[in-house]
């Protein structure tokens, strides 16, 4: 079983340690990470390298495909080479997944045309244009596609899948191991949990970082 | 302010890139990671690589150091200058904090001698061999220092702290923005909440992979 995580300038660090933590507690799982060219890649914030030990073209057929999000996500979404690439490893992936914007790369691709699927609460008007449905829930899986909603939620996407492909107990010891007991000191993670005035907050901020 | 990861061999990325992603997200928070040596550190599992920008040399005085776990820390229980950085540079910190098995860095440095701390569930005890009392807590703050339970409780750690520095409101913009809405699909993040048997394979698999 590989996992193919997909790097780019200007992703989200958490994106894809989040499900790489999860899969990789599995035994016998191959984790690769995957840029359009090997090397360092830099996240959205230009805080932080992690490497793509592989190029596109070395990693052609992964079992299980990882595609995050960041705000570079943006500038890739009429890049052909990268949708080429998506698409290409598509047509024999068992699970497409995305965590947060890296749902619009999937869109982009065409590949959640018409499907149900999400990605950060601020994104989900972006991803209803690439051709998506635009759904509120922390994880969706409709069919081999597998979108969490923004950064964090990678986790509950990974493990969700973990337990749909090796059964509860292996999904347990994976939950156990990394410990994930979740326990925010505040209840404001959803735009519909958190104060009115800091959803306004948070959406200025983004937009502002969006543009820039 | 100015926040330092520390990288090192055989780390675990999720243990440093939850908090990075929670501090990072507040307004002009400098985060540096830094190594032994500046270059490409390789995680536990040695499936990724991330980047320590800075040498220990180049990182004299952050006011939050972040101590990831990952089972390189046994090799590191007596590494004099790695412990000598961590002393050092929590003489002028305002906050020294740990993940997972991070607390046994700062346990062999000395700093949580008959300090109330927190790690890994299955490091408990040498936690205490190493002069700290562990506690069962997920988050534990004892003055300036704050320690995280097992890999994924970094995320908690860290907003924790942000709550603590910067006040709820800002705290609550960090969740909503890395919309942590943690939605697990089982229930077996603790010793507590596991069942027996998950609980006896999760240790079994640690104990072995330790002694690797």
């Amino acid at each position: 079983m590989q996992v193919a995580y997909l790097l780019y300038d200007r992703f989200t660090a958490l994106d894809i340690t989040g499900p790489h933590e999860v899969f990789n507690s599995v035994p016998d799982v191959e984790s690769v990470f995957v840029g359009e060219n090997a090397g360092p890649c830099r996240n959205e914030s230009d805080t932080l390298s992690m490497v793509a030990d592989k190029s596109l073209e070395e990693v052609t057929a992964p079992d299980i495909l990882v595609v995050p999000g960041g705000f570079g996500t943006r500038n890739l979404l009429d890049h052909e080479p990268l949708l080429e690439w998506i698409r290409s490893v598509d047509e024999t992936s068992t699970w497409t997944t995305s965590v947060c914007t890296g749902a619009l790369l999937l869109a982009a691709a065409g590949l959640l045309d018409g499907r149900p699927a999400t990605t950060h609460w601020l994104a989900r008007e972006t991803l209803g244009e690439l051709g998506a449905e635009p759904v509120a829930d922390r994880v969706v899986i409709d069919g081999k596609y597998a979108t969490g909603a923004g950064v964090s939620a990678g986790i509950d996407m990974a493990l969700t899948l973990v337990s749909e492909i090796y059964g509860t107990e292996v999904a347990q010891a994976v939950q156990l191991g990394i410990e994930y007991d979740p326990q925010p000191p505040l209840d404001a993670g959803s735009p519909e949990k958190a104060p009115g005035e800091i959803v306004e907050l948070v959406s200025a901020v983004f937009t502002a970082r969006e543009s820039s």
